[in-house]
Formats: structure tokens, C-alpha cells, sequence
């Protein structure tokens, strides 16, 4: 299938990287970006024309249009995740895709990493039981620069929002309330800029079980990123991968090395994964396995810990309105 | 030292057993028990004569009297956890060892378990930073019976007290509020009760570190203690142990032993070093590692933790009426 | 039962202890010892009287009159390994043995370490197959003393002597050929004594299975035991433990603490369970579970290192004369 | 730098694929091969005119000659591991490379191995001082067709190969001795070929260290890659890596994932860093780390323990002729 990629920042050069070598099934029909100079096609119309899906890896406030002229042109959609800092937009968003009657898929690529997929199998499978607890933890290696958290709806819409979804995923249950902490204890011109820099979310999902996820702009041992279920037959848990096996032992203890540094080092055969079953949907007439509903369910969660985090208490989703 | 042992269930037989033949340094100078068949002497006072130290290892309700018995005698003193579950009661008692000018040493015993005190001393040693995030892990491996659940003070009281005073142990910082919430998951007649089986509990602390804890009365797959601290220069965890460090590798995967079944089967040495640092501190004429302040503190956001789970809201701990 | 314990050095010593305080179903009688403040009676017959099991941990070349005298008396007997360094006199013992019909155990503890216990466990159970690979690796903390070394046979007779004896019991088959390998590495002092300090020997099986093992004398992060069984449908291996959980992650990588430092932190629950088991065949009147034929052929092997080590060829088992 | 690739087989196909997408600095120039429609180019003399650098990728017995032709093209060369069989046709194709002064590289992709290197930093880097003991496990998850190993000289010339590479490696210091034990106990049909299955070899190093290395055609739970250097301030090891890092704990025990099942799924970014190594030390008129030398020494050493293995001794390095 040929896909074109909107967006030639960071993540739109890793994804059309990986179409263009290593993802199978896949040819990289072209790329647009607003800088000419990093696009093969002088307009979103002509990449539209010469793909098949349309990857959207544009800058967040500009996901919303693109998705409705893609589905216009009744072209398949990928969207980097968030599709919208703005629950109407991303509702205007959705019901465009629906009316085309259009695959779409958000790129919540951690779904496909095998550690976390093997929680939410050994949940699914029976092998915990129901889950009554769930703890994740998601640190990222160095802070963002202050630009980005400007625009970035801040940790809970850039970041926590995929513990948000990766809440969803391994319990297979919605979240029905939240209630948020959070401080600046890394880099104070993060207040200055109404975000925090470590936080910590209690949700409580519709089936009971209650998920932890304790969240750091900055863990300089690398990126640390675990998730564990628990249920009445057992925990399943991913625990962090280090960057290579090699173990030293003197008097002193034994070493070992880092974790790996950053997405890049740990995720990309789950962007691989990510695209081949998005694909692979598409051409069987299926829902792409992470869709529209899984699109929406984080932002509200988002916006419900924000809302906590500013108010003291704890929010019910329904309180997050559209 | 001769060390006398209040109350002869199992908790009193394992220091009684501990005293005589394992702690260096101390010698057991014999135990007095309700059940007579249980004791070498027929009354407390008999056994305040005999040793220099007494250990209350009674039930929770006598702790009270016996501190300001044992007090007045001007004994050293080791009491089980808690010593109460009524905090007036529990001052009365602190109130009797202060005036009494005799050492005091709460039976905190995981503070000596070189797992969670490498987190501590990673902690103090600056490995870390001052912490910003910690999470405790602390799952039974099976619900207690109905009769001690309703004279335990439930589980924020009888079994999370543990994980409150680890997290002013690993942080070295007091907890100013709490949120906890919870749920009947496991054995439905809790409810009746009023306890829960399954909780969760956020403390933040007076340096802003944010501590959760996640509990369940029943985890089959053994006794889950896991501690972690996370500062801005690095993490330390205590992991669990498996019961022994053999592996099988086959066509399906490795499989590993399973964990310790329960406390006596993971904290027996603990013990022993909880009465070698404590007897240390006497003989030197110290104040105990484990004191008075430590006895109280974690009550009091135990106490917290179950106003908050009824009102649904964080509570602080100044909320909390002596 | 009543066990009196032959010999009150460290090793004899540590014996009595856990008869008396640990192991389930044993009394200590009492001990004898040359000093006489060690000991509890003032002859060996004395102890005799008061014993239905007698546990030599005297020196090597005191082993075979005492089990000869042992089972004239019609005792159980426990001998510390090894029976002798001659195996003409560990013939003599053993026929003793024999013809008085009395139960006899050989102190190859490290049979009942549970994690060595799970790599045999899964050969007998046909989890991997009948072995074709066998490997061990096992090295001390630190050198003996040279009088030690001068008396105690040599490395392959005083240390890989257990070793022999795993590779025996992991794959359940006889050693029919011995390639050994050594020098001095570690302890030029050793060279005088006509031993080696670092050492590798090969073990060809009745079966077919190749063993290899490993041996320093001096292994400074501790003591480093592993066994590992490779066949047709997988692999088993015991790891070494750490002295505890407890793991530090920092920019620089991740800091597990060291190995137990020797067999005393190792491997002290390996002697109450190989105790226990001793004593519960003797009960039931069954062979004990490592006994004559175990106590002999490591010897042999032994006896055959040390030929091949010098000759600088494969030697047979058969080539040792009794 | 363009890189030509003669032989379009499996490991052909390999390094072209990184050469063109992954290797920095790489560009693919074009691929040979006999099969024409796996070639871009008609003749090895027109990839010659296209490259800057030739890697040989063909059947073994034609490497010889290849080296010659491009040695003589004044071409930069990187050869797959071995050479060649026969040692004096090695010694002509070196001699070539020698005489025509063009930058000769051999395909020791483990070396690359972050965590193999890890071992060797370890070593050269004094942490654990000088070598005492290596060991190292090589098993490969199924035997190699039979066709192949009539033609590869068998398992010390087409698998140990890499071990005996591996110890050299992390030792830096040369063989002189080997002894080698083997078996047919996979596959019968090895037998008529002359080759054994399962092997254990021993390695004596000038420097007084000792190398025991065990290799299986069939591990049956994935491709086992296992290197320990000891030495007398500790030991350094490459543990096996698994697929994921997700474990489920039950009542019965913990459970993990697979191995990697082969070369491919653990080795590619060893090619990549290979590569880049190579055409480094190219670019900067630097010898190749892994050159002339190391493309010997581990056929002499293979050779040595095909004749140990036939005589039932050990062989001196010095016995093999050229």
C-alpha cells in the first residue's frame, strides 16, 4: 500500500523512514511539509492523490483539517497521537472520518511493544484474572524544551496521555474517574508555563481496578517505561528492557549498563509492528486495531486530570465536557 | 541481655525463638502468656524481674497498659506494631515511656531488610538526589480471617501501617496529606467488616516527594514487597526475591521459582537485625532506630487514610484529631 | 533422634548448632572434641552411648577409623566429606559400613541447595532431556590456608570433589573418562604444596554427556556456584544469588550488590534440609539419599584429575586403582 | 563509500540490505551474484568499477580467489567468515591482500555485540584483571542442513570458528594448546559427514588462561550466545538476552519469554556496527579491527581441534601446518 506522510518533523522522518525499508507491505508514496526543501510533493492534494493511506505527523493544531480533507478524499488515515488538544476538534475530526466511512488509525505505537502486549495478553488470555491493580511508570530521559510544553497542552496531553491509553489497553476497561498530583521539581520555567514536571494519576476504570501511573520529565538513568496488571490469578508486568547483557562483578557488587536512552532506542519495532497491523486491517475491510474510540478515551482522561490536578479533587469523566 | 517475651502467639514464639538462639547478644529470660502452657513464668511482673528488656508481642488492645507498666518497672522496651489503634491511647502510652526516660523501639522489623534499607541508604548517600516519586508494592498472599480483620483496624491499620513507615523511612520526609481509595475485590464478608482488600494510597510528603502505595490482602503468586525512590539523579528499588535462582529455558520460554510464600519465609533475618540494632542502641544508651515518633507517625496517616477513603477527598494529616 | 556430633571445628560446630536449634526431628546428644573444652562428653564412646546418630566432622584422616568404630557400634553415621583421600581406606570404611548394616549419609550438602535441587529436578522430570552438556562453575572467595592445602588432597580432592559430585547427581550418570587442566594463578605458595589454584576439567559420561567445570580458588565478588544442564528439549541452570535484591539506577548504569560471600551464606538452609533428610530415611529405614556409591566415586574422579593433570592426558576412571 | 556485494545468499542479502538503508556512510554500489537475477550487474569486474569496497558474501571455496582478484583490483575488502578451509589457500588470499596493500576486513560480527564487547572493555579495561578462566557457550536453536555441513568443515570450522574468534577476542591473547571432545547426539545423519554435533573445547592461552567452550547444533529454547571472563578482580559476562522483558507470576511460579531464536533476531545491529567500524578504519588508512590476523588464528585453532578431537589429546597450535 502506498503511503504518504504529512509532517517532516522528527517523527514524520521516522515514520517515512521506516515505510520507505522496513515496514512490510508498505511503500512510501511520497511526503509534503510546509519547508519544500523536506517534501517530495508541492501540495497536500498531490500527496493525496498518489497514496493510498495518509499518515498525519504534522504539528498537533493542524491534525483536525488534515483529517477531514483526507477523509474527504476518502484516503485511509494514520494520526500521530494527540489528534486534538481540544475535544471538540477531535469530535469534528472523528465524525468527518465516520461520514467518509474511512480506516483510521492513532498512533499509540506502545500497544505494539511485545512487553506491554504481553500484560494485556496474559490479562486477556485469563492467566491474572480480572485486573484489580494496575502501576505504570513513565519517565522520560530529559525535559522537553519550554517552547514545546507551550503548545503541547502540557505532561498529561504530551505525555501521561499514553499511560492514559496504556491504562485502557491492558485492562481492556474504561476509566471513570481520576485524580491527579503534580509539582515542578525539575525545571521551574515549567510553571511559568502552567505545566508540572512529575505527577502522579489515580484512575479508577469502570470494572473497579484502580491504575497508578507515576510520571517524570526527567529520569537521567534513561527512559523508563513499565506497566503491571494484577489480578486474583497473578501479575503480569513489562519490566524495562537495559541497553545491552553484560553484567561485570568485582568486590564492590555488580554493574550493569543503562536503560535504553529514549523512544528511539527502545520503540522503534513497535512503530513496525504499529504500521504492519494498521495495514494489514486496511486491507482486510477491518477497524484498524487502535481507532477512533481510542483516539478520544485519553484526551478526556487528560483533561479530567488536569481539572483534578487544578481543583484538589478527584474528577469523574463525565465532568470533562466536549 | 535478658529479654523478656510479652504474649506467645506466633508473632511472640518467632522473637522468643529469634532471642534464644539467633540474636547476638541477647539471651531470653522467658515469656509469660495468658495460656499459661505457654509461659515460663506466671505473671508479667515475674517477667519484669528476670529481664532488662521487654518485648510486647501481645495483642494490639494491651499494648497501652503494658508499656506504662513496663515503663514504670523502667524497662527497655520493644513493642509490635502498632501500638495502638486509638491514637490518644497510643500518647498515653509514648507519654508513660518519656516520662519513664527508658528506651522505646517499634517493631518496624522491614527496615531491616537490606533490600529496602539499600533504597534508604541510597537515599542518604545522595546516589539518588532528594526523591521526587516513590512507589511501594505490598501484597499478602492471603486474606487474613474475618475475627482479626475486625479487631486489626483494617488494612490501612494492620497491614499498609508497614508500607506508611517505609515511606518515611526511604524518604526521610514526613507526609502532610493523603488520598486512598479502595475496594472489597477479593473475599466479599470484608465489606462487612468494613475493611477493604484492595487499596491504593497517594502520600505527599513535607518535601513534595509524591509516595503510592498499592496493597491487596491476597496475591497468590506470594508475599510482593517491592520499595522504589526516584530522584533527579537516579532510582533504587528493592525487587522480590524468588525462593530459589533456578531457571528452565525451553522451547516455550523460561520459567522461574515462584516468591516467598509470606513475611516468615522473606523477613526472618530482618528480625534478627531489628534486635541486634535495637539491643546496640540500648547498651550504648541510645535512642532505638525505630522510636517513639516513628510509633505514632504512621497511625496517624493510617487514620488519615480512612477518612479519606470515606469522604472521597485528600486528607491532610493535621486533620487528624490526638 | 539423637544426633552426637565427632569434631567441634568450624564445621562441626556449625552441625551442632543447627542440630540442636533448626532441623526438624533432631536432638543434639552432645560432641566430643581433642580439645575438651569443645566438647560435651569426654570420649567418643561416650557420645556413642548417648547418641543414635553420630556425625563425624572431625579431620579427613581421622574418617575412616571413626566410621569403622561407628558402626561396630551400630550407629547411624553422617561423615563429612570426603571419607578419606585414599581409597583404599574408604573401601575399608565403607565394607565397615556394610557388614554392620547401618545407615550411612555422606555431607555433599549442596545436593540439597534448592536451586542446584530444580536443574536435577527438571533432567528427572524430562524437561530438558537426557543431558548433553553439563556445565559448573565454582569458585571460592578467597585461598585456604597452605597447611590446609598441604593436607586436604589438593584442589580437585578438597574443592571440585563437590563439583564431581554435582555433575553426578544433575545428570543422574557415572564419569567414565577425566581431562584435567591447572595452574597456578592466584597463590605461588600453592605450587610448593603441589597444588593448583585455578583449574578446568572435563568429564565425559556414561551417557555421553560432557561436563565441564571451573575452579579458582579465590574469586574476590564472592562465591560463585552455578550448575547448568543443557539436552534435547531445553536448559536448566542454578544462578548465583546476590546478597539481596536491592538495584541503584543511575546516568551511569544499574548497581546490584555482590554474591554471598562464602558457603556459610550460602548455603546454611542446604545443611538443615540435607539433615532432615538424612534423618527421615534413617526413620523409615531407607537407603540415606546420598550415600556409599555417592561417597566413593567423586574420589575416584578426584584421583583421576589429579593423574590426568599430570600426564597431560585423558585418563579413564578404571586406570585409578583402588 | 561504495560498497560492492558479491554473492546475493542469505548473509549477501543481509549486508546489502544495511549496507543501502542503515550502515552511515554506506552506499550499496550494486550486488554480484551467478544467479542473474539477483545481481544489478553482469560481471564481478563491473561491480569492481562501481565499489570502493568488495564484500565477499559467496560460498567459502571460492573466497580465496575473490580476495585475490580484488586485492589485485586495488579494492578494499571485507570477507565473510572463514577465508577459507585450507590454510595455505588462506595464506595465498592474505598474501595477495598483503602484497596489493589494500585494507582487509573478516567477519567476526559478534566482536560488535555491545554486550560481548562489554566483556571485552571489561578485560582491557583492567576492571577484572588478567584472565584466569573464560567460558563460553555457542548454540546454535537447529542443525544446519546436511548439505551444507559436508561442504563447511564442520562444527569447529563453520560454528566454533566464531568461539574460538570470541576467546582470542576477549582474552587478547593467542591459543597454543586446544583439546576438543564431541558427539553426534542431534542428528545421525552427521555422522556419515564426518562432523559431531555437540562438542566441548578447551583452550589453553599463552597467557596462562584457561578457555572451556560448549556448542550444540540444536538448542531448542533459541540461539544461546554465552561469553564469562574471569580474572582476579572479578568476572565479566554477556547474559543471553530474551525477546521481550514481560514476566507473568503465578501461583506457579514466574514465566518469561523466549531467546531470540537466531543470529538474525540478535546480531543485526552487530552487521551495522560492523560495517561502520570497518569503513571508519578505512576511511582514516587505519587497519580494519578485525583483519588478517583474526581471519588466521581461529583456523588454525579449528583445525587443531579437528585433530584432538580424531586423536583423543591435546594438540599443540603449532602442529597444525600451514
Amino acid at each position: 500500500m502506498r503511503v504518504g506522510v504529512l509532517g517532516a518533523g522528527r517523527i514524520g522522518r521516522l515514520h517515512a523512514d521506516l515505510l520507505a525499508h522496513r515496514v512490510a507491505g508498505a511503500e512510501l508514496a511520497g511526503t509534503f511539509d510546509v519547508d519544500p526543501t523536506l517534501a517530495t510533493v508541492g501540495a497536500v492534494e498531490d500527496l493525496f492523490e498518489l497514496s493510498d493511506v495518509i499518515a498525519i505527523c504534522t504539528s498537533t493544531d493542524t491534525h483536525a483539517d488534515l483529517i477531514v480533507a483526507a477523509a474527504r478524499a476518502g484516503k485511509a488515515i494514520f494520526c500521530e497521537k494527540p489528534v486534538s488538544l481540544d475535544l471538540a476538534e477531535l469530535d469534528r475530526a472523528l465524525a468527518a472520518v465516520e461520514e467518509a466511512g474511512v480506516p483510521f488509525g492513532i498512533g499509540f505505537n506502545r500497544r505494539f511493544d511485545p512487553a506491554h502486549g504481553a500484560v494485556r495478553d496474559a490479562v486477556l488470555g485469563g492467566r491474572i484474572g480480572e485486573p484489580q491493580l494496575v502501576r505504570i511508570s513513565s519517565r522520560d530521559p530529559a525535559p522537553p524544551p519550554l517552547d514545546y510544553v507551550r503548545v503541547s497542552g502540557g505532561i498529561f496531553l504530551d505525555m501521561t496521555i499514553h499511560d492514559f491509553d496504556m491504562a485502557r489497553f491492558v485492562t481492556g476497561s474504561e476509566v471513570v474517574e481520576v485524580y491527579a498530583r503534580g509539582a515542578v521539581r525539575v525545571e521551574p520555567s515549567f510553571e511559568d508555563a502552567g505545566d508540572v514536571d512529575t505527577a502522579v494519576v489515580l484512575l479508577t476504570h469502570e470494572d473497579g481496578c484502580l491504575t497508578t501511573i507515576d510520571n517524570s520529565r526527567q529520569a537521567v538513568y534513561g527512559f523508563d517505561q513499565r506497566v503491571e496488571a494484577f489480578g486474583p490469578l497473578g501479575m503480569a508486568a513489562s519490566e524495562n528492557p537495559l541497553t545491552h547483557t553484560g553484567v561485570v562483578h568485582t568486590a564492590e557488587g555488580a554493574s550493569l549498563p543503562t536503560l535504553p536512552y529514549f523512544f528511539l532506542d527502545r520503540y522503534i519495532p513497535s512503530y513496525v509492528r504499529e504500521w504492519e497491523a494498521f495495514l494489514a486491517a486496511v486491507r482486510a475491510g477491518e477497524t484498524p486495531p487502535v481507532s477512533a474510540a481510542d483516539a478520544r478515551a485519553p484526551l478526556v482522561i487528560g483533561l479530567a486530570a488536569w481539572r483534578s490536578l487544578r481543583e484538589g479533587r478527584p474528577v469523574r469523566i463525565e465532568e470533562v465536557p466536549a
